[in-house]
């Protein structure tokens, strides 16, 4: 008994010394980051070539956007019931580390490009996007790596995310123009989710595949408050970037195509379901706002809501019925179900987008590219990750924080 | 008693039979409205009226006043301890339903105005603002009525509100210019709140009428997180549709009149109860932004703060003495206590505006038009939705959620 | 034993009398502000200094620190236990009270000033800045005074603060133009801490230094919701008040100082205490925005970066080694620990702007004068503010709030 403590402790002094390790590493790689920035933006104090109303009008959208991040993918992560202090944590530091790392890494790929000085507020919104993504990518494993590994993953995930979009639109492999993803149904909601989908299969053990992703009523009010943040969000999401004459169209076409997918999660649920389960409510509810994103600013607002109402059917079907199946096929766990909002509503928008082009196939080509590159590279990193080893208890704050078992 | 289990299981099921069905029409009554809007929707590839950057400022306070009924209404509901999900999916649902139908009514009403064009982002506002009160006019019936009687009231309700603001706007029955209601104290709030006031009657079992809404600490404290959302967006909620060159005055005049509200609430609620009570906090402390808002373009801020004071008090009053006299006298449970925060606090906001008119007896006429046809109809819809049934368990998750059991 | 009973209710009785009193008291100040606003706000009627767009991207910043103020401070503070309706709640009534007294006393300091006309949004803005310095300043006492003694705290501060901001930028004492301090690193952040500081010593009874502040996983979670809502509209905070063209720069300044506080804190927060403290997070995360503060229109994004980290790493050494020292020194228990989140942060940015001027002397003694004016002000305001007496329960809602005993 005694001696079991002894091994015990050990382990978990000997782990912490691991944890110790990691931070400082990841806090020498934030410094080296800054350093870097220093020479490089050093340029920034140049006039920029954008109008400085543009500026501020893009300005309240990158804030939207931020609100979205923390509060919007940090709660709706928060719905895993006892680890609640992870998911905001995880959310926190990946933000943290993705949007400087993007900023450091996109001049080098889109060097030329007048409008990625850093006086420009759409490089922000750039980065903002890519932290998205990487948050979408997350969603697959979560709860069953810590917080080093939600570290790594930043660091691999971050250059790959820009090296997709570099070759979706800088017209090296596609045609610039042909490829219409305005607000990244494929770029940013697929690319993150087909990642998860890569890694999960490499983070996932036999006895984690058996286990209940257990939630409370607490933690799922905290994931609908995160569900709200990025409804209400989700026009800026989709505007950011657009032509100002074309905000107003964007924005009522965003918000038509999240009512139809609520209504039709609310009838999916109940219907599959025979009860509505809250879970469908917070995330499928959002699959419009994935799914209009590629055509938004080229459809009307009658049309996004139809597709809105068949992404949140389609949202719903994948957490029923696709889910499991797909769980048995590939053996990994998707805690998140990122595959269900993000993955199949985000290649739907993609392919509806087609209907717009007039080389349709490029855009075929578009989505199938980022499909295989996500899922290969998801492999690849999940199983760099996994050789840092696996969480002793999963979906549990206590390993890492101090204070977690504490009474709720 | 394995009999009993078996007639609880039958009824049950049909009850479950009965929820699916009803989902079923919704979903389909969603489908219809989206292709309701295709054709008509096609014509707003147009440019509108209004110039791009007034659109630009109006987008933004579009997405606060978004952020107000999701995050804001939503969670101030939430105050109700073993409803949360339905609480929140209630007003997902809601707004979801209410925008489109709005959007798509109106142009009949008003159908010249070329300011309603959805190339402005005005029309998105009018329809939030139709949302708020919906959501206002639930808040009396909550926790009494399932997912698919929200929906019914909803559907009835949109059209019956865009008529009493076409009737008091339109200048078929009130001449044009004579009716002050900026920011809607009287077309948004009383009607909303009259409205829930002649639904309860109809919708209160006598079992319902003595029971106990129970709330806790931490749906409570989700209640006063919506009410802070409400609390700071509300200048966005004023300042929404004035000319740009007035925001600054609106704004700073709602937050004077929430200052004077709020710090009324606090003194109110110790001297008349001895202890401060949370949900008059919560409440109460918003009556200065439903009492201002019919003078808020014509008052300053010195008025606007003591404005404010008078409607924080009157809305304690409300929760604390006229509220248990009310119910007895209808019968009818205002859960949300709507009467106290959005009816007197409105009406005593519409009276204010008379001192602030030449003609003050049409200030009035708008009055008594909007609280008696609020009434009626609202007994009418209550009736309606009556007729669908009551929830054998008020207040209480269970009945539609799963897993709503689950330790808090 | 019936006697002891007899006894605490005759003194429950007289404190709630006395709870009655200081309401009815504080509600006759707020009605007197609101009357001595009426003539001097009359003239409110005339064209402001600053162009209309100005004023609108200025309005969407008020409403973003309002957000700040209300959601982010007040739900920062939720994270005391059992003290959450009163933590909320006096961030309801301080702000209330703060924003019309600020707008009522400037003038008569700034009256010359034409940019300080309540027709611009500016006005708003530098009252909700001297809220957010009250909410840092009652962060020092929280949880040991009671609702009214709040109330005093913000009727004593503002007129000190608005005093303070004078000193240091109307050129009567320091000369114009030789203090940098953008986005107050000092004159808010510096100033609310150490008034904290001093009103620590004067609020803390010899059985409040033992007792242990108790979160819990709920109270914690909310306390990262505010956390995160600080977090996310820092940039706004920051570039409220620069001209419109250096609002881009201020904005990824203040973004990259947050990552990179948010990096340090995480590892300084795993390397010292070998687990993380989620109370580290919510905290020390933001030190990079209270830092970036002075010069942040002055620096570029790498450097930002890196004066983050290292105010997140003073942050964290702050809550782990400082503050139980300092507490043993001074006798004062800093509830939230605003001394290690705004005061050796805002003290550190205030240093880090020395580099940037000519006459850094004159920065130095800028810095000196806010620290030495809060300290001494801070202790005679708690002296007086002890005189009212002493919570009996502290760190409960118990005695001021009704329902507040019951279950989470």
């Amino acid at each position: 008994m005694l001696e079991g403590k002894t091994v015990q402790r050990n382990q978990s002094s000997r782990a912490q010394r691991r944890l110790k390790n990691w931070a400082a590493v990841f806090l020498v790689i934030a410094i080296l980051i800054g350093i870097a920035l220093v020479p490089q933006l050093n340029k920034y104090g140049k006039a920029g070539a954008m109008a400085s109303s543009e500026n501020e009008f893009m300005y309240e959208k990158s804030i939207d956007v931020l609100v979205m991040l923390l509060i919007g993918f940090g709660f709706l992560m928060v719905f895993v019931k006892k680890y609640g202090y992870t998911s905001i944590t995880a959310a926190y530091i990946l933000v943290s580390l993705c949007l400087p790392l993007y900023m450091l890494l996109r001049p080098y790929l889109w060097g030329s490009a007048s409008n990625l000085l850093i006086t420009n507020i759409s490089m922000l919104l750039y980065a903002e996007f890519a932290a998205a993504s990487l948050l979408i990518a997350v969603g697959g494993p979560l709860g069953r790596i810590n917080t080093s590994q939600y570290l790594l993953i930043g660091l691999l995930f971050t250059p790959l995310y820009a090296l997709n979009e570099w070759l979706l639109f800088s017209g090296v492999l596609i045609p610039a123009g042909v490829f219409l993803d305005t607000a990244g149904s494929v770029y940013i909601h697929t690319f993150g989710a087909y990642f998860a989908l890569g890694m999960v299969i490499m983070l996932t053990t036999k006895k984690q595949r058996e286990m209940k992703v257990e939630s409370s009523k607490g933690s799922n009010q905290f994931a609908m408050l995160g569900s709200a943040a990025l409804w209400v969000f989700w026009p800026s999401f989709c505007s950011a970037l657009v032509p100002i004459d074309k905000v107003p169209l964007v924005a009522i076409n965003t918000v038509l195509a999240l009512c139809g997918a609520t209504l039709a999660t609310y009838a999916s649920s109940t219907i599959i379901r025979g009860k509505i389960e809250i879970s469908d409510i917070s995330n499928a509810s959002l699959a419009g706002g994935v799914a209009i994103g590629a055509s938004v600013a080229n459809t009307t607002p009658g049309w996004s809501m139809l597709i809105g109402a068949v992404a949140g059917a389609i949202s719903v079907i994948g957490y029923t019925i696709v889910q499991p199946r797909l769980q048995k096929l590939t053996g990994g766990v998707d805690t998140c179900g990122v595959h269900n909002l993000h993955g199949m509503p985000g290649v739907f928008g993609g392919l509806v987008a087609m209907a717009l082009m007039t080389s349709p196939l490029w855009q075929l080509a578009g989505i199938v590219l980022t499909v295989s590159f996500a899922v290969t590279m998801g492999i690849i990193v999940g199983f760099i990750v996994s050789r840092m080893g696996t969480k002793e208890e999963p979906y549990d704050d206590q390993e890492e924080f101090s204070q977690s078992d504490e009474n709720y």
